[in-house]
């Protein structure tokens, strides 16, 4: 190892040491390519790994001693980093799904799973090198992806396999396993356009959470592709919490132009929001109809039950488990995008009413 | 260390070997006392340890060397198994509650949590033996503790540290911390004893979990205490989950003498609760007011609002897994009982009406 790194002899002259980004343009490759390479990780194809190995050549690339003397050993462990409060933790039970489907899949393999919360996503990067000079585990899962998300270079630049729950253009340094977000918002819009209505309203989850902006586009593509005017929508954020989502439904409703449906990004909100109907003396769905974005027991207990589309957090975290540990094993990084959710039409949606306008 | 097993000559001399019972009798002490003093591991006081040592000499026990050659390097990780399907993981929010309560006490220790899912009960028992082998963890958290549990013999024999969410009498090879159970149940009696209610009826948790019989004999309990005669009082156990609550509540007021107040150990029940009274054509709460154990966001949403008692999950495991790492770190078991919770009235509960048989 010390004999390779002296050959490249970048640091023993002094020369300003060569990039990951040099070499990936040099290569013509990205630069979760060179990591992987480098690193004599899996995660991309021999073609890629012997050009990357080349442009390191040409370039006179020094690689880490420290880190490759550490070896192989798997951890058998996987990791997995939430940001404290994780949105996901208290109020609807997304989390609790995702989690049984990580879980189904290291089971079936004898694999571990590693669980940490941090207060802040930066501090995610302290943990995941940590782990993974240590060789704790073999990679990380990764969830909650934000609009502009600081653990994905830091991934690039550690070199740890990791895969997405959820997805984003132009990852190609993680496996990502995602819904089809723009299928189901068709699927809700298309539902409520064919009932009549006109004025669509959301109750959006975190703005900052890079899904978010996901459905933000969803439904505008949807909102055009069924023929309904954008100046007619509207959406509210929140926190995705039940007192955040009853607010949401009481501005909306309490507007000049209030909306004969509001949507709901979770099933928290949208069973929130019956008690803010009674509240202000509104009928669901006489008044207004309701949808939620994911299904649930909750939208099945309620009067009325709330039509809602059924997700699949349980299979997405398994797929992306799955993918992740492929790519542990010697398999290359893959994107898989789920089918569009299934809408169940239930008590809280009803053709608008006739004479009322819309 | 080799040196050291030869001079106790069990083995060498084949001698039937001695075990940790005589070595607890001899010592009068218990065998979970024994395993963390034989094992060199903290959780008894330096005289306990002291008789424990002094025992084994008598008696010429041997060191388990393989065990004992691993030396004390720390994993700074604990364990948790949970068995699958965990009661807690889809239906309710006690399981992420007890989650966040677990990491805000780890985090605080840079401690990792491994969690792992099995099956059955009894290959919780093999994921304890690879883990302190390996010394992947520390030590472990063990909730959902059955009535006949087979975790707690095997930690005893295994001499893995370990605390309990939750209780049990006569645990003293781990910490506990538990709920007031007795408290919580005489606060819901009481107030629907003081509204004028005589026939309560419970639809209660899952029949084999411990926890379930500690309420089982609280209610009955908290009645006699409340001067209500137990013959008027029913229990239907359920899985925890709505729509075995809403089996049970259909069963209950479908009686010949249907109850005027229902208690819910949970509170996804009593919400499911709500609508077969909807269905059935009563009214909560002039017909049958509801009472759930647990308190949430939940109870608050709903229509009418549900009288529920506040736990504290998250304070729970948070306490326990400070009773862990203070075993770990060289202090002694200990036994910890929460304040009861705090009964929130709110629309589903009233005096009962004048004239009404009860």
């Amino acid at each position: 190892m010390a004999a390779a790194a002296k050959d490249t002899g970048a640091e023993a002259t002094g020369q300003a040491r060569v990039t990951i980004r040099q070499v990936a343009v040099h290569a013509g490759v990205s630069e979760a390519a060179v990591s992987y390479a480098l690193n004599n990780r899996p995660g991309v194809s021999e073609q890629t790994r012997a050009r990357v190995l080349a442009a390191a050549r040409d370039l006179g690339w020094a690689p880490n001693i420290a880190a490759r003397s550490l070896g192989t050993a798997k951890a058998n462990a996987v990791g997995l980093v939430l940001v404290r409060p994780p949105r996901v933790m208290i109020v609807d039970s997304w989390f609790t799904q995702m989690l049984s489907g990580v879980e189904a899949e290291l089971n079936r393999n004898d694999i571990a799973l590693v669980l940490h919360l941090v207060d802040r996503i930066e501090d995610t990067i302290d943990v995941y090198r940590k782990w993974w000079a240590g060789r704790h585990v073999d990679g990380v899962i990764l969830t909650d992806l934000r609009k502009d998300d600081p653990r994905l270079d830091a991934l690039v630049e550690i070199g740890l396999p990791a895969a997405v729950i959820g997805g984003k253009p132009g990852l190609d340094g993680c496996s990502t396993v995602d819904a089809d977000v723009a299928g189901t918002a068709r699927a809700i819009v298309g539902y409520l356009r064919a009932l009549g209505h006109r004025t669509i309203a959301r109750v959006a989850g975190t703005e900052e959470l890079f899904h978010t902006g996901q459905r933000d586009a969803a439904y505008l593509d949807a909102l055009d592709h069924a023929g309904l005017d954008r100046d007619r929508y509207r959406v509210v954020y929140t926190n995705y919490s039940a007192v955040d989502g009853m607010r949401a439904m009481r501005e909306l409703m309490s507007g000049a132009e209030p909306p004969t449906a509001v949507v709901f990004d979770n099933d928290v909100m949208a069973a929130a929001s019956l008690k803010v109907a009674h509240e202000m003396g509104l009928s669901v769905p006489e008044d207004v109809s309701v949808v939620a974005w994911d299904d649930s027991d909750l939208c099945q207990i309620t009067v009325p039950a709330i039509t809602a589309v059924q997700q699949t957090p349980a299979l997405q975290a398994e797929l992306a488990a799955r993918a992740l540990l492929a790519t542990i094993n010697g398999g290359e990084i893959s994107h898989v995008t789920l089918q569009p959710g299934t809408l169940t039409a239930r008590q809280s949606t009803r053709p608008l009413r006739a004479g009322r306008t819309s």
